[in-house]
C-alpha cells in the first residue's frame, strides 16, 4: 500500500480534476461507484478523526449523510475534510518481504464540505443514494417525514482535488529474485453480494425486487 | 452507518480498553484480525488526511508500515493518529429511507504513534505481518536487505483508546411500517479470497503453499 511499492506507471495522481481529461474523471467516478463504503477524515479539536460512512456520487460531487447530532458530521460542516475510498483487489506475494504489496483502487478527495440545507435538495440527494444501489426502490418506500429529514444531515464535496491510485498485476520483484524457488503471485480478493435475507416481519406475498439479484459491488 | 441508525444495544463503545473485560478486548482483536486493510487518519498542516494502509496486530499493539519517505507516515510519527478498520457485512433495506442502514464491524483506535527504530524489532514486526496472513512464509523469502529495512518505516499504536461498533441483524423499522408491502431485509456482503494467480516469472516446480487456499478474510 505504500507509495514505494507502486510503480509510477500504475499511479494516477489527480489534482484539480476539471483541468484533466475525461479518462481521469471516469477512473475517479468508477472507484466511487464501485462501493458505498468510505472513510471520512476530519479534524476535531486538533486531532485526526476517521469515521466510516456511506458515500454516493451525483454528477461531479460526492455526498454522504448521517445523524444531525454526529460530531464527525458537525466537524465536516465547519472545515476541511478528506474522503477516502479503497477497494482491496488482492494480496501480492513477492519473493522478498519488501516487494509484497496489494492490488487496489484507492481514491482520496480533499476539500471543504458543503451542507445541503434546502429540504427538497436534501430529499433529492437521499433519493439518488437509494436509487444508485437499488433502482426503482425509492418510490416504493414509506415517504420520509419532516422530522426524519431534519434529523439527517447531508453533506457534499466537489470531486475536484482528488488523488487516485490503482495497482494491478503481479509482484514487482527484481529480476534476479525471480529464479528463487518461492511461490509468487496474487491472491485476488473481491466483494461478494450474497443472496438476500428477507426480514421475518415482512407480510407474505411481497415480491422480491430484481435489484437484489443484480447489485454488483467492488 | 450513522449513529442514529444503530440501536444502543448493538454498540460497543470502548474507552481505555485495559480497564475493560476480556470480552471487549477479544471483540476489538477480532475486527483487526479480520482484514489487513485500514485507513490511517493524520493531520498534515492542519488538514485531515486519510491514507489506506495495511495493519496487523501483535499483542496489544497495532502496527503499520510504509515508505520512510511517505508524508502520511512522517505526519504519524510526529503526532496523533486515528486508525480505522471497517468491514461492510451487509446492506440493510428498510421500509423507509430513514431506516436503511448497514451491517458492519468498525473499529477506531486513537493515540500517539510510536516509530519502531530498532532494526531487529522492525524486522520482527514485519515478520509478524507476513506470518499472520501466510503462516510459514517468512523463512522461505529472500532475506530483507539493510537498505530495504532502512527504506521502510514501521509504526505502532497501543490498542487502548478505541471505539468499536457492530451492527447485525434485520432492519429496525418502526412496527407500524412493517405491514407495508415493501421488500425489507439484508443483502449480505463478504470478502471473498479467490484462487491464487501464479506469477508467470516463477520457475517450474514451485509447490503451492497451503496458506493460499486457507486464508479467510472478513
Amino acid at each position: 500500500m505504500s507509495d514505494a511499492r507502486i510503480p509510477p506507471s500504475e499511479r494516477t495522481r489527480l489534482r484539480r480534476l476539471h483541468e484533466r481529461g475525461r479518462y481521469d474523471r471516469e477512473a475517479v467516478h468508477a472507484i466511487l461507484d464501485a462501493t458505498p463504503l468510505a472513510q471520512l477524515g476530519t479534524v476535531v479539536d486538533g486531532s485526526p478523526r476517521v469515521t466510516p460512512t456511506f458515500q454516493w456520487r451525483a454528477g461531479d460531487r460526492v455526498y454522504w449523510h448521517g445523524s444531525s447530532a454526529s460530531q464527525a458530521l458537525r466537524a465536516a460542516e465547519d472545515g476541511e475534510v478528506c474522503l477516502s475510498v479503497c477497494l482491496l483487489d488482492g494480496l501480492v506475494l513477492a519473493r522478498s518481504g519488501f516487494f509484497h504489496s496489494a492490488n487496489y483502487r484507492s481514491l482520496t478527495i480533499f476539500g471543504r464540505a458543503r451542507k445541503v440545507s434546502d429540504p427538497d435538495e436534501k430529499l433529492a440527494r437521499l433519493e439518488t443514494f437509494i436509487e444508485r444501489l437499488f433502482p426503482g426502490r425509492w418510490s416504493t418506500l414509506r415517504p420520509v417525514t419532516p422530522q426524519e429529514l431534519k434529523a439527517t444531515s447531508v453533506l457534499s464535496l466537489p470531486i475536484e482535488e482528488a488523488s487516485a491510485k490503482i495497482r494491478t498485476g503481479p509482484p514487482g520483484d527484481d529480476e534476479p529474485d525471480c529464479s528463487l524457488p518461492v511461490w509468487a503471485g496474487v491472491l485476488p480478493i473481491r466483494m461478494l453480494v450474497e443472496p438476500p435475507l428477507p426480514d421475518p416481519r415482512m407480510p407474505a406475498g411481497v415480491a422480491e425486487p430484481r435489484y437484489l439479484r443484480t447489485l454488483k459491488l467492488g
